[in-house]
């Protein structure tokens, strides 16, 4: 790993040359390079917690001068019980994961002798753009040498001190391994986002980790492909054969269990035949968690009914359309499922939304229509998560509709390559004529 | 499909809803909708090749006034023997392919009752831009047919009245169909591809099918993903170990097969120590075929020395960045595997490179660490195509480095979403903690 202040060209030009070194890496090698990072950055503890303190003084001091949010100096601090031995394990446990380089997805026959091979490789070049918690750094980097990619790191200015303490560590580290030092780079220059966002020969993938601020700001500024979701606008839909306790049940989790979070329900769309029967119940299980529920007229005038003590206020046509990432629930009646399928693809973020029915025929409609990455029958939203679906880890959520879609683990850093290997065969022999040969196509075996 | 006339931003809206109702549609009813598109067309033969007779008339014109190149006025004719045929069977044989929608490629059991599985399903909208050639019409409406995407088309002007026919012949086919109108949609309005590509939020890829500007201009015009590649820059690294008369086979066919083709080859990398011994044999067979060469101080030094009776010329820097796409060759001189290895990944385009050598280990070694989406040993880079690999049918060669690589066939126009089957199961039980929950993370089969 450099620290580097060169330009981001020459940065980048020089991770894309140790990308063709560090792809043709073997597993055992990767993996050694990351037991030295997890006991590089064991040794350096002392001095890696004293740059976090100094970053976290300015941070407080910033805080106390309004100009830094509270919960962005919660998220700087590595001293917090655990955080430090989750960052260390993170990265064995990376390193611990199946080897996603070399798999081989295809093998046909053309003709005798000569074989097409489909296998995995790295993506190449990658870019992480991130704010504020230091930890972030290791565990990409870990990523990037397990997937044999390269990665340019640009951290955000307050975790500065931070990040060159834990960068200097796990360079020193990869001085002892095969992987190149200009493999894994961190960017400290100031205010190069845009130049870096500029460089699609070099660069091959954007992973931003931050607000959806700077998702939707990278997204709208480069042709680098981007790897994530700017919002999490999640939807459930609320049948009338839905159990009315587990309806309820599945909606307190998915709205409170982590309101901030990008798999947390925003919307919730009641069919309005369940609204005297199901509404009510639902309702009051929110507001005992003290959920603020906005109502369109319909669902409003059937819960002043039903359940007069709930307070509830009026829902806008924005709130429908609204990330609230707090503890506030839009509500809308719809009369079908149709009206809830069309509702969540035309206002949703396509990244995970629900149905709450008894009915599998109505469920496997639902799943089958919404065009979301994450698409559930009676189960809480908050499931979406790379380690929740058993990735091991998680590289993001994704809500693009190419290459990867939903929780990203490790495969959304690999793509692939194909090999073929003949004995000088050529093409012109092959064709539809009478004296030419035909392609054998013939699946084998992927061993 | 609907000939619209319609603004782009309503024709990308109606195209979005209907690719909802078009991902539902069972194999049967996709299916049938081709059958009945082929019976269609085959019923319209008179009328569709009237149209073409009249777009070739004033395309003659265009080309007697040198207004239009004569192989474009050739690409254009419908007529021409086999053509009509072939466009038929094509849709017959996309119908006849697997079905691409809901395959499962991943089942795991999270917790009792709570399984996720991973299914493909179409991407969404396609946008396919490309110029003269009428039959990429039925092609391209057939495969997002297939596939379950919906497309705009926008074809290129000179075949207007062809693309006019075709289109009335496949939407009243379609009528007949469960396949909503407006998800296959030729835009006959002028000038509109600056606005369509800036419709990123209703289309999902953009497929281009034209010249090299054709798909640079589209590359660098829009934050759709592009699925595609602008440049064909192939190389050959000939190895002292390779077999004289299986190089020159392998490099001939390479290199005159087709000329034109993005998979032919470019630049030949010849290992200074089979200069003597395998370049002249090579030149000459080349030769034999009208090949002209371009080459570096070493190897024309070499070539005038062991093969003087050949007309060599000199190459510029400039040669050994250049897609020729004719009978000329750049030739250059290197010293080692990896000194050929970092040419071609620097020079190259990323599509398809080859190794001719009888060392296995060269070989390998050349396949892992040149980062295209083809990499060959001893044989043909003319190899590199849907049909010839066995896809059955060629959407287009990516040199993308995410998504699709390669000939990408069905497999390119889809992605995958992940169905959650819950019985009300919420995500706060889970956890590390001694009262909570663990994830079982159980492999079930595919069925």
């Amino acid at each position: 790993m450099s620290l580097t202040n060169a330009s981001p060209v020459e940065a980048a030009k020089a991770a894309k040359s140790a990308s063709h070194v560090l792809a043709t890496l073997s597993p055992d090698a990767r993996n050694s390079a990351l037991t030295a990072m997890h006991a590089g950055l064991a040794a350096a503890r002392d001095d890696i917690l004293a740059a976090n303190a100094r970053d976290l003084d300015l941070a407080r001091q910033a805080a106390a001068d309004g100009k830094l949010s509270q919960s962005l100096v919660a998220r700087l601090d590595l001293s917090k019980p655990g955080k430090w031995e989750d960052m260390l394990k993170g990265i064995l446990d990376v390193r611990d994961l199946g080897d996603p380089v070399g798999r081989v997805t295809l093998r046909t026959r053309l003709d005798d002798g000569l074989e097409l091979e489909r296998v995995s490789c790295p993506i190449g070049v990658l870019l992480i753009i991130f704010e504020a918690r230091p930890e972030v750094i290791a565990n990409i980097a870990a990523l990037a040498v397990k997937s044999g990619n390269a990665a340019i790191l640009k951290g955000g200015k307050e975790s500065t001190e931070s990040f060159v303490a834990i960068s200097r560590a796990i360079s020193a580290a990869l001085d002892t391994s095969q992987v190149p030092n200009s493999a894994i780079q961190l960017v400290t220059t100031r205010d190069v986002i845009p130049e870096l966002l500029a460089l699609d020969q070099y660069i091959d993938l954007a992973i931003p980790r931050g607000s959806n601020e700077l998702v939707r700001y990278i997204k709208n500024n480069t042709r680098i492909p981007v790897l994530g979701h700017a919002d999490g606008l999640c939807a459930i839909y609320l049948e009338q054969s839905a159990d009315p306790s587990m309806a309820a049940d599945v909606i307190v989790d998915s709205k409170t269990n982590y309101p901030a979070a990008c798999n947390s329900l925003e919307t919730l769309l009641v069919q309005d035949a369940a609204l005297p029967t199901l509404l009510p119940p639902v309702a009051r299980a929110l507001a005992a968690k003290g959920v603020e529920l906005r109502c369109d007229a319909v669902s409003k005038a059937a819960l002043q009914q039903d359940a007069p003590d709930l307070t509830v206020l009026d829902a806008t046509e924005a709130d429908f359309a609204t990330e609230f990432l707090s503890l506030t629930l839009a509500v809308k009646t719809v009369s079908s499922l149709s009206d809830a399928i069309a509702h969540i693809n035309a206002h949703g973020s396509h990244h995970t939304d629900c149905i709450l029915t008894s009915s599998r025929k109505q469920a496997e409609q639902f799943m089958a229509a919404v065009d979301s990455s994450g698409v559930y029958w009676n189960a809480s939203t908050r499931f979406a998560d790379g380690t929740r679906y058993g990735f091991g880890t998680e590289v993001g959520i994704s809500t693009n509709k190419i290459h990867s879609r939903g929780p990203v683990g490790l495969e959304g850093l690999m793509i692939y390559k194909y090999k073929l290997r003949g004995r000088g065969h050529v093409s012109a022999v092959y064709g539809e004529g009478e004296s030419k040969k035909r392609y054998v196509h013939q699946r084998l075996p992927l061993e």
